[in-house]
């Protein structure tokens, strides 16, 4: 499938924690499927160190290749969230308290301190838009098309269904999944042939090794009717070889 | 920290499986902590599809960017396998029949059809030093810098350890974990002053929010007694905290 430039995204993960293998990166699944379902297609994703040069290169060369950018991470109290400051130089806006995002945070800790760390919480680049954060209250913010969520898996699925009416939405990739007892390579020489037949669909074929050796095929296409067709194809072949 | 170009990484997840969010990627942490043992540190890792000129592309910026960089996924036999290819370009290379990988397959298939596609895991660049797959047969390889894996995980996590002697290895990148019970918005401030004394230390800091709201601190470094002291610093601010 080729997606046309404005149902495209990019996703960028900023965070040490990741590179190190410390963490295992769950938030790149969560947003592709998310953005599946409205048509858009992840063409590329990059795990990036909280450094701030390499945050506002990255940042900058997506943001053109792409139709939709989202950063995951890097926007929290501490001294290594540099997120928020970086996007700003990016944009060449500056980076100051969002009075929305300030607010809602200085209710949150009324009864506590409303200390400094919290407070950096609401910097943003002076044109962001608020992504409000329903579980921890600390806001994402959007400036153009590049969208910035937090790293920790929960609170960025709490707050993705907020810009369910900011994306421009195109028709919804649709995918089957076909469970067979095959070996990879006893399918893959007439599975190239369905690939060739139908075009407009991504083929996967993706072998796995438990007490028997399988594989699992997966199509994936915007096109419900040429799905079908495919899907039948391919059962038939899948039973032709058995 | 910073690394020597000697002793960095790049990885490179090749496979439109990650990027439609159906598979989360377990290959990177692997590959990333198995590094860290030896001195390695992973600077940047691209997730991409499975196209030619993403694909060689991508290893053609990167493998002269990091002293390493580590492919997996599109060595196997079906039509959507075409990283083998993809580096026999990047290299210039004929992408042609490795004698030893053909005659391992040829062995291992005898009682079966040694089919097409069977045969195609066997080719590679013609200059490919193979990595034994002590699993299912089909080897991996590489050229130059750049480390040839499959995607399935169970198989790439028999295969590297096969590099034991390949990769020339650095100093040890060692790490220590606190979970304290703290927010991090409230060990924020004072954080930042241990990580600018400790400029040889990352200092990671990073949320969960289970019944009780805490914090991981994660101290990587590879100097062993000042980590140590950085670790006993670090120990006492959360006391003092609490």
């Amino acid at each position: 499938m080729e997606f046309k430039k404005e149902f495209t995204a990019g996703i960028i993960i900023i965070g040490n924690e990741i590179l190190s293998g410390r963490t295992v990166d769950k938030n790149t699944s969560f947003i592709a499927l998310w953005l599946n379902d409205r048509g858009i297609s992840v063409e590329e994703v990059r795990v990036i160190p909280d450094k701030e040069k390499i945050i506002i290169d990255t940042v900058d060369e997506l943001r053109k290749k792409f139709a939709y950018i989202f950063t995951t991470g890097g926007i929290g109290p501490t001294h290594d969230d540099i997120t928020a400051e970086s996007i700003s130089k990016v944009f060449n806006q500056k980076y100051q308290y969002h009075t929305e995002a300030y607010q809602i945070l200085e209710e949150f800790y009324k009864n506590e301190n409303f200390n400094e760390g919290r407070k950096k919480m609401a910097k943003m680049p002076e044109n962001a838009k608020l992504i409000p954060n329903p579980k921890t209250f600390a806001a994402g913010f959007y400036v153009e098309n590049v969208f910035v969520l937090p790293g920790v898996p929960s609170i960025l699925q709490a707050m993705l269904p907020q810009l369910d009416n900011v994306i421009k939405t195109g028709k919804k990739i649709l995918s089957s999944s076909i469970d067979t007892n095959l070996r990879e390579s006893q399918i893959s020489e007439q599975l190239s042939k369905l690939q060739d037949k139908y075009k407009n669909i991504d083929i996967g074929s993706y072998p796995y090794f438990k007490e028997k050796p399988g594989t699992i095929l997966v199509l994936r296409s915007t096109e419900e009717d040429l799905l079908k067709r495919c899907e039948e194809d391919v059962k038939k072949l899948v039973t032709s070889l058995k």
